[in-house]
């Protein structure tokens, strides 16, 4: 999400006036900020998570609010616990000001990412620091069993906060697939699913928790990570393409996440690149997901994707470090059919950047010269119209810490927690 | 734009805070409404053009501003004769309420869209009436000499509305090209242009007018008539495509049009569609425009897109209507590739709604089935995600509505008029 300080004192009324810009980005949560009191809590808190260390003088100074409303939004938060007087004070004219930095000690906000083989959760603190990061194998399967061994993990990562006295902010899975809504899926390709009500699931399976649950397409998640943490953090016009078993876009344009009209934005995977390439897992003949997936390059070269594809990326690199022809061509190959999707992309959204993410972060020497070449062959703006294609700066799960980010979001528009529970 | 009424009473402060969520569409001319008055003043306006006839209290009511505080903002419009008092009432409960709708009589918006082959001039007062509507051949050339007639028409039309005692509220000027936020044009392949500061050249030729000049993307300014006069008004994702001697798409994602970095987003008619295709004035070869612009369909069947198309087009319908295979199997080939467009539309962005604009109306009932077919065939989500691929009710030229309908909607966002003329 994206807030504004857009607040000023009006002369002619002697009032201050908040006009927050709020682009909510997951339409699952809309933030409808009704309560003036609530969009002014999350501006200042916003602020502080900007700025801290500052001095309530300072947020008044930032937001155009007045000194008394700011000390008692600061009051409030402080009671919440999500923000805290740090004891250190800085003179500058007049009286020492009391510095103020993010708390948010009695909280965690849990994300999780699901693939073909392996979950990731990663719980955080408001300030974003990390507090658990587990990997685990998952195997394959029906979604019942699949999702039980989601919902245990959540269970086992509360428990865990719990212990140490935090209360859960809220929950956000990410999964590559057709998300729609209600947090169902209708089609991943790559986890064999098709029509799942997931969130619904495990919703039940957690017993109701009063936290949000979210369930969101894993690219859209990596790409607010790219947004919140990346080095290219500013940038409005931004796409992350997801390198696993298939490939996904999560799409920023204009600032703002491209959901589509029913979520399923950014299945760029089964946009034909090569009409006389291989057949994908979708039917058709030649897409994207079928000639440049990581999950293709490893059956191109005579892998099976299968269980747990590090070892096996670990593998091509080895013997592309080796000078292995078949190897040099088959990443060559991909990275040409990668240049081609930046080329479709810079055509139709003209983005700033677009983010190779996953298992591309550790092939990108080997991928980015031929991308390169193919996209600047292919687009139709000059110089590609600015486009930048690079590799994440975030390693190969950028998905598990967009869905902490997007609790973190959700907090920042103003869903802020009742209450602390120590 | 887009200006929502999140106006309420903040019981707390008993002071009314408007927070109308302003998206600005048109990177060339943020509004960036510093000043609460302009905001307020804008919210009113809004409201009156959507809900005319409307009392004080009605506008009170649905934007949450207080009584006193409408009317002196009432009171304003109606001294700058945006806003007047209709003599009729409205007895419901007390008092009779006096009825306010959009005056704007002396005021008009200049919209101009500049094509190959002619020029289409339209002039708009503030409610969206009619003034002036002017078509006029242009013949390709050097940008200066063609300039030179755009200019002539503007000031043409300038005399004019000036005559009826109006004040001309803005100018803005559509070409199909790729347009960088100073309103230079970077490439416009079917003008023949490249680099040629078409802002700046006209803008001198006009004598430095005072009102504000804007030169924009052709295809951006029809999904802007779209969104505003056409049946799919409410639609937050919309696209349109372009249907004369090229191919290009304007886009609209998350109710926002989307211009990407440098303003190039949506140059859809250079994306492959046929590796064995025709080659392209771009260079590359079975490009979209190649294939499927109504150029391309006219050069396939012997004819000439030539100075006029419009008599070439008709000629295409009428034999189409004789059942003439080579017309049926041309038609059915760019219907085709334009499902082939709609689905790449449908996998990256998931619209709800794909438009079909320019001679591509006319010749709608004999592409649209084969279109219909090949999306549904290419698009990855079920039912297509939801995309509806029609023809426009806006007739063959959008842009010029487009581009007069800009010029009210810069008014709308906060760009009020300093004085009227009389």
């Amino acid at each position: 999400m994206t807030i504004g300080y857009r607040m000023r004192h009006d002369e002619s009324t002697n009032r201050e006036v908040g006009r927050a810009v709020i682009a909510t980005q997951l339409g699952q949560q809309p933030a409808d900020l009704t309560d003036v009191r609530a969009t002014n809590l999350a501006v200042v808190l916003g602020y502080v998570r900007g700025h801290a260390p500052c001095s309530r003088a300072d947020i008044a100074a930032a937001t155009g609010l007045n000194k008394a409303t700011v000390s008692s939004l600061v009051g409030e938060l402080i009671g919440r616990r999500l923000l805290r007087e740090t004891g250190q004070t800085e003179r500058r004219i007049g009286r020492p000001a009391t510095m103020i930095v993010l708390d948010g000690s009695p909280y965690a906000a849990i994300g999780l990412s699901l693939g073909p083989d392996e979950l990731h959760l990663l719980a955080v603190d408001l300030s974003g620091q990390q507090l658990l990061s587990w990997h685990r194998a998952v195997r394959a399967g029906a979604p019942s069993s699949v999702l039980a061994a989601v919902a245990a993990q959540v269970r086992r990562a509360q428990t865990r906060v719990h212990d140490e006295g935090r209360t859960v902010l809220g929950v956000t899975v990410g999964l590559p697939g057709l998300v729609d809504a209600s947090g169902a899926v209708r089609v991943a390709a790559n986890l064999g699913w098709r029509d799942v009500a997931v969130r619904d699931m495990l919703r039940r399976t957690l017993g109701d928790p009063a936290y949000p649950l979210v369930v969101e397409n894993d690219a859209n998640l990596a790409v607010l990570a790219e947004r919140r943490y990346g080095p290219y953090a500013g940038v409005q016009n931004l796409v992350y393409l997801t390198g696993g078993p298939g490939i996904a876009a999560g799409i920023i344009a204009g600032g703002q996440l491209i959901r589509g009209g029913l979520g399923y934005a950014g299945e760029i995977g089964h946009v034909p690149v090569d009409p006389a390439g291989p057949e994908c897992a979708c039917g058709r003949r030649g897409c994207l997901d079928a000639c440049a997936s990581v999950g293709a390059l490893l059956r191109r070269l005579g892998r099976s994707p299968g269980d747990d594809m590090a070892p096996e990326v670990d593998d091509v690199i080895r013997r592309a470090r080796t000078q292995e022809p078949a190897v040099l061509a088959a990443l060559r190959d991909v990275g040409r059919h990668l240049g081609h999707a930046a080329s479709l992309l810079a055509n139709i959204l003209n983005p700033e950047v677009v983010i190779l993410g996953g298992y591309y972060v550790q092939l990108a020497p080997w991928l980015l010269p031929a991308a390169h070449e193919e996209m600047a062959e292919r687009a139709v703006a000059p110089d590609t119209g600015g486009l930048r294609l690079v590799a994440s700066a975030l390693g190969t799960d950028a998905a598990a810490a967009g869905a902490a980010a997007h609790v973190l979001d959700s907090v920042d528009t103003g869903q802020l927690p009742i209450a602390a529970s120590s």
